[in-house]
């Protein structure tokens, strides 16, 4: 029906971007950034792929696919499958730790969906670490755009990283796949239609965090190669009068979609997570760290915290007040305060040992989220951190953090990621440190690769 | 949280019926209606296997699973693979020829999302036809509960064989895995945070609709399987405040999910199609027939078709004006009724010739829909026919049928059943006739077997 006096669709000129992005078009800034991203997801992945859901899973990949392929399950046991199977697996290991990366005015974890099904199909068709580097820049200015165009409204229904990540996944493993813009296009209305994922899962603390990773990297791999063999998606997946705004948001602006397509990068605007735990519980970590080290503040000094926060982070940690897992307690603000102010970091092993322990529990009681109507409203673009502590001498201080630590303004070193990715690794007790040191000095030479191959490097 | 006086949610209760339905708890009317449902639905697989779009997803399944295994992907080429792919396979087939059954009340399509996922864990697990049959019942008896849960609202925007397939297929598949009522609600929450179609496809004629079925197929039987590992979904994934309700309905009934259950038997509620075309052409196709009839009209006879129509009829066929495919034909009112005033039954043999004919889009455009609030307001429950025919020579006619062919007050009888199933045989052209026979009479004895084995028969 278009005719071709019709401008393009943002989703035609999305699909055109994604399909025609050369290595050649991208700054030396965003391909380096891209390289700490890949250095970081590395370490989640690793991380996690031993976690009792992310077992689940992969069990499942490996028992219903291939036992061996040419795609790496990543982990010490040196499985592998086909591509489909284990960028699901991948998946789901990425996202467990709570440690993956994430974009803040999209609200959307983009490594742990774009990562595991590129690598996949980059290893499976023996494509070079420039292919790698451009596809992945290509799912992440594509997913990040989706979430940003789904809005909040969306976010406080569906998991932005399962939806939008269905997205980010086809444009990865379609950009490897050599797939034209119309072919992309037809990828985007494959992957768009089986977008899913829901919140409700926080409520009881199960596992559906997992599965949503893992069912957009498979969801977006199979659209991709759908599209390859001439399958046909719908035209308009995201305005269409039923299409994804349509079903799935109230607020959806498709403006952001095409927004600064190709001169505004999207992928150096995300994050690094340094504690181990929602990011909403960040800014509020940050903010109390500052207190507590300007008022060399000890636990037993605090009487009570109120949080400042944007709607969403109580829309997200609302519901649990008391965890009974650790993933669970990832997303409790009292707990992830608690063991900042413990601890002087929430890490992993700080709420594998002591997320329910008394002292942590007693300074979780003390803190409440109170909706700020500044922080609210500059979100989701800046995450800002303000606390008011009491303290049990009746001061009354506050803090305040205007980009917590990892956001761009305030990033992680390559020294600091290279740490970040080996503690990970141990976090897992199955990779010798010698192996992970390995890989992740390899990793950081992806450029250079001629063809990725395993990313766990045996020892 | 629930405490032992807590009265069980609507989920808990429809999860502990599909785990704990017995052989023995079902009548024997409703079991005789799943044996012919069982017939009719093998037709449409049959018929579907290798249409293109089908084709593609079938490659992908072979290419990414297993090329060989305990399920059998339905063709004459006999190949088979892994449950997993094959379900997704044998669902996409299911529903292209656009004669798999229907359930009225809730607009869901279950044949095609149970029967697939069921037969290839059957076959995996060597169950017997008994075992396969209670499941099915239970997969029918979810998915449309769900289905009449998630409201005209979820409609509107969504397909719901697609949405409400992940749960039915879950149910099913569950069942056949053993799952105990706690797990099967695991298995739901799994199942519906995977939830996904968008109707957006049909307005360009694409492929989404096979790849919904795939889908809801695929994600719904891995939810029962990692249930059964012990991963864990939403405890109240329908109702909960961040559900599938909250996200994609805004006339969602929770009493619905749990109606009757175990005393009403929705299963025996589905209708068989007749015409082969999307259901909402279905009643008024009828009326028109019953016109021409009665007062045996010839096509050239008729100078304007007005059909009084539900809002769904209009939401769904109204924007296919200019069918330029068999398959989005399907959906054009006018074609429709065009294909059965000229041969007085629009099936798949009339769709592939004759769509485009002159004759064909000369009476096509002579069709137009008007919202009819009687007929509105009977659907979903019944889907009544109303047609105004306006003679050449002035007469004004009206036609009306208050249950169109194949519905259950006006069923296919087994003959029936028999002769529409081996016509869908002999439409894809490569399963010779003897084959399809001897299949289908076996089919007819599902109850006895003592393992489900390969459904189409080696000859």
């Amino acid at each position: 029906m278009t005719t071709a006096t019709t401008s393009p669709t943002p989703a035609a000129q999305l699909a055109r971007f994604a399909a025609e992005l050369q290595y050649s078009d991208i700054p030396e800034s965003v391909l380096q950034k891209t390289e700490d991203l890949w250095v970081d997801w590395f370490g989640s992945v690793v991380a996690g792929h031993n976690a009792r859901p992310v077992a689940s899973i992969t069990r499942f990949a490996l028992g219903q696919g291939p036992a061996q392929g040419p795609a790496e399950v990543i982990g010490p046991e040196g499985r592998s499958s086909s591509p489909y199977l284990a960028a699901m697996a991948n998946a789901a290991a990425s996202h467990v730790a709570e440690q993956d990366d994430v974009h803040n005015g999209s609200v959307f974890h983009p490594a742990a969906v774009v990562f595991p099904p590129a690598v996949a199909v980059a290893q499976a068709l023996g494509k070079s670490g420039k292919e790698l580097l451009t596809a992945c820049i290509a799912g992440y200015e594509v997913g990040i755009r989706v979430g940003e165009f789904l809005g909040r409204s969306h976010y406080k229904i569906f998991h932005t990283t399962g939806t939008a990540g269905t997205l980010a996944a086809a444009a990865a493993v379609g950009h490897l796949l050599g797939l034209n813009a119309q072919q992309m296009l037809h990828a985007f209305g494959s992957a768009g239609t089986q977008s899913a994922g829901l919140w409700e899962f926080l409520r009881t603390a199960a596992d559906s965090k997992q599965l949503h990773t893992a069912h957009a990297a498979g969801a977006g791999l199979m659209a991709a190669y759908l599209a390859n063999d001439g399958f046909t998606g719908a035209a308009d997946i995201f305005c269409g009068a039923q299409g994804m705004a349509a079903g799935m948001s109230s607020d959806s602006d498709p403006a952001r979609l095409v927004d600064g397509l190709g001169t505004r990068w999207a992928t150096p605007e995300t994050s690094f997570k340094w504690h181990a735990s929602c990011r909403h519980t960040h800014p509020a970590a940050d903010a109390l760290l500052q207190v507590v080290r300007a008022h060399q503040l000890k636990v037993s000094d605090i009487a009570e915290v109120v949080t400042h926060v944007h709607q969403a982070a109580i829309d997200v940690l609302g519901p649990v007040v008391d965890p009974s897992t650790v993933h669970q307690s990832k997303f409790s603000m009292g707990t992830v305060l608690a063991l900042a102010a413990r601890f002087g970091f929430a890490g992993l092993n700080e709420f594998d040992n002591e997320f329910r322990a008394e002292d942590t529990m007693a300074l979780r009681d003390k803190v409440r989220m109170v909706l700020d109507p500044e922080v609210d409203s500059a979100y989701p673009q800046r995450w800002i951190g303000k606390v008011t502590v009491t303290t049990t001498d009746g001061r009354v201080l506050e803090g305040r953090v205007d980009e917590p630590k990892g956001d761009p303004g305030n990033t992680l070193s390559r020294e600091e990621l290279t740490d970040k990715a080996l503690r990970l690794g141990e976090f897992s007790r199955a990779v010798p440190a010698a192996q992970m040191q390995q890989s992740v000095q390899k990793l950081w030479q992806v450029r250079e690769w001629t063809r990725v191959e395993k990313l766990l490097l045996a020892v």
